[in-house]
């Protein structure tokens, strides 16, 4: 890609999210009778669902501190960021730590899952807003709850969910994958050396051969029937760049390459052939996926894409890489954006066909299409001389 | 429908049960090391998922115990009922009622449910193959069991579901339904007329003109947000059913023909115009439900409304109901069968693509299909002399 082509698709992904997508959520998102922000946002911005979603409120605040720290400090990104932490503090977060799944309008708690993804996105939350307010407190906060899910994170019993005999025991590849995330974003001044290298180990137990598996024993041993068979492309291609990222700071050579190949043959794993576009879920021995969705095309496994394919090939120069990348723009711009009214549809059928009109839902925020956006966009500013 | 045709449809029904349906479950879902019922079937009968469905290898117990005692007494109907019940029996009861969802292939526990509906099909299975071998503590144990579950149907807090002071207070259609059916299939022996009139009563708290609503609020009120805006034309159509079998019991003629409206309606608005067959999910709104799946087409909706619209069409001789079961037969013919391995597929996207190929899996086991066939197979046998 020469400088001029690169010129062109800075401008393009600037103009997408600058001007399509961050503006829908500045309009839409704010509820200015009990503050916080609404996540449920029809096509046009219509609030359909008074419900508010914690981690995905979580993932806006990071979103617009992260805004407002790396791009520049507007004071509006700021007050998005203030109205949805100080509606968390308040409403989200239990005395014991736990935070809850989704509440009402008015804060009271709907639901709380036995899982630990609401209080990862709160501590990213906490800290980015930290940063870009420059609160020691809140950041030491963040750094004490990453402390309490690390003590969690692979015995979900602490978070209530019963462990029952006949269950395989086994790992998720989101929790080592999540975990990483929260060193990167939120450990930024403590030594975490060894953290990140059972981080490591725990990711790679999850590659055999081409595959990654979603689910394996907790010493990398393949597990029987569906979960172990079962492969999310996206979620490997986001792990390979959390990897990728976390590789490059340690200066880990070989895992950086073991992460350009686990992106690489999750693109050939989890690409549909026939109608184009990354499946949801992929069963590696050809079986059906039980998943009903298994075969619909979401929005976020292509955001992870876009950026996971571009920061190979910055540093690369491999042009499949750039193949790949041009493959999942093109599926991304003629399926999922929306230039009538902004940000982007989230769920397609297998042949392309956009299911559901929404923007936002229990589990589509202000967040993979803004992050994907800004961090090619950064990416393409700051262009790697090697890549010339 | 004349004679002939009727005759031409019954033989084409039992054909499909007894040739093609039936036959596929006493092939291939025999555990004969462990004992009990495999329920993941791949297309062709394989077993793609040790894991064994408490509550469908109940149904399927069910479903043999019915065939025993209403067809004929085949031995090896009652055999595979009594494996099921065998295993059920000593790997699915907890000693305080509770049910496993899910055990290992040697029923080691998997997974618990905070519902109640293994608990209900664990004692519709218990009663009727109680009745197929005529053992009398057997069904009282079923009744007794029925009598906890309706402890505990309006207060999930027993069955450990928590209830936040967020969430509005709902009512699920799918509650009073199973109820009703419960008092059909078990408490054959006694008197449970006031227990009838509750589920008739909280049942038409679920009906706003021609829209049955899943959740409305205890007293019957919409809800807000998506689950207030939510029908599922299925169920809806199988509540209608259950309804008018138990109003025709109790000879409430008001109530059989509300039920009659609430099939005809549901199927109206059920009823996918451009690629035809039954949505899974349907906003009465026009938003489009939060679900993944919810234009895609499933087997059991049509298996419903196969039965509910013979039911409407013998007993009202009303050309439009003949008209809707002809419209769900073309389409479950042309789509969900399977003439080579026998039973059905379960899953077709909207334009009416298989997306599944297995027969069986975590919530399709051998129920709807059997069941349905078996029922419009009876009611062309029995076929009211009014309706000639």
């Amino acid at each position: 890609m020469n400088r001029q082509a690169r010129d062109k698709l800075r401008l393009r992904y600037e103009q997408e999210l600058f001007e399509r997508v961050l503006p829908f959520w500045e309009q839409h998102s704010l509820d200015l009778k009990y503050g916080g922000l609404f996540n449920n946002l029809d096509r046009d911005g219509t609030v359909y669902d008074t419900t508010k979603h914690m981690w995905l409120l979580a993932r806006q605040v990071w979103m617009f501190s992260k805004l407002y720290r790396m791009v520049e400090p507007r004071q509006s990104w700021l007050s998005i960021a203030e109205s949805g932490m100080t509606f968390l503090a308040k409403h989200a977060l239990r005395p014991d730590g736990r935070v809850f799944f989704a509440v009402a309008r008015n804060g009271q708690p709907i639901y709380q899952q036995r899982k630990i993804f609401s209080e990862c996105f709160y501590a990213l939350a906490l800290a980015e807003y930290a940063r870009a307010i420059d609160h020691t407190e809140h950041l030491e906060e963040a750094m004490r709850m990453v402390e309490r899910i690390w003590d969690w994170a692979y015995d979900w019993s602490k978070v209530n969910r019963p462990s029952l005999s006949g269950a395989a025991p086994a790992q998720m590849l989101a929790v080592p994958l999540m975990l990483l995330h929260l060193i990167d974003e939120v450990m930024i001044s403590t030594d975490c050396s060894s953290e990140i290298n059972d981080c490591f180990k725990r990711i790679a137990l999850h590659v055999h051969g081409n595959h990654t598996f979603e689910y394996v024993s907790p010493d990398g041993h393949r597990l029987d029937g569906p979960n172990g068979r079962l492969i999310n492309p996206g979620h490997v291609i986001e792990a390979g760049w959390f990897l990728q990222k976390a590789a490059t700071k340690v200066g880990d050579s070989s895992m950086i390459e073991f992460s350009r190949s686990m992106i690489r043959n999750s693109q050939s794993v989890g690409w549909d052939d026939v109608h184009g576009g990354l499946y949801y879920f992929v069963d590696a021995e050809g079986f059906s996926p039980v998943q009903l969705e298994w075969s619909m095309k979401l929005w976020w496994p292509h955001c992870e894409a876009l950026y996971a394919h571009l920061l190979n090939y910055a540093n690369t120069s491999d042009s499949k890489d750039l193949v790949s990348f041009q493959k999942i723009d093109d599926y991304v711009f003629s399926h999922f954006v929306d230039p009538e009214y902004g940000e982007w549809y989230g769920y397609c059928d297998r042949e392309g066909r956009v299911t559901h009109r929404f923007k936002g839902g229990p589990y589509k925020g202000c967040f993979h299409v803004p992050r994907a956006l800004l961090l090619c966009w950064q990416l393409l500013q700051h262009w790697p001389l090697s890549a010339d």
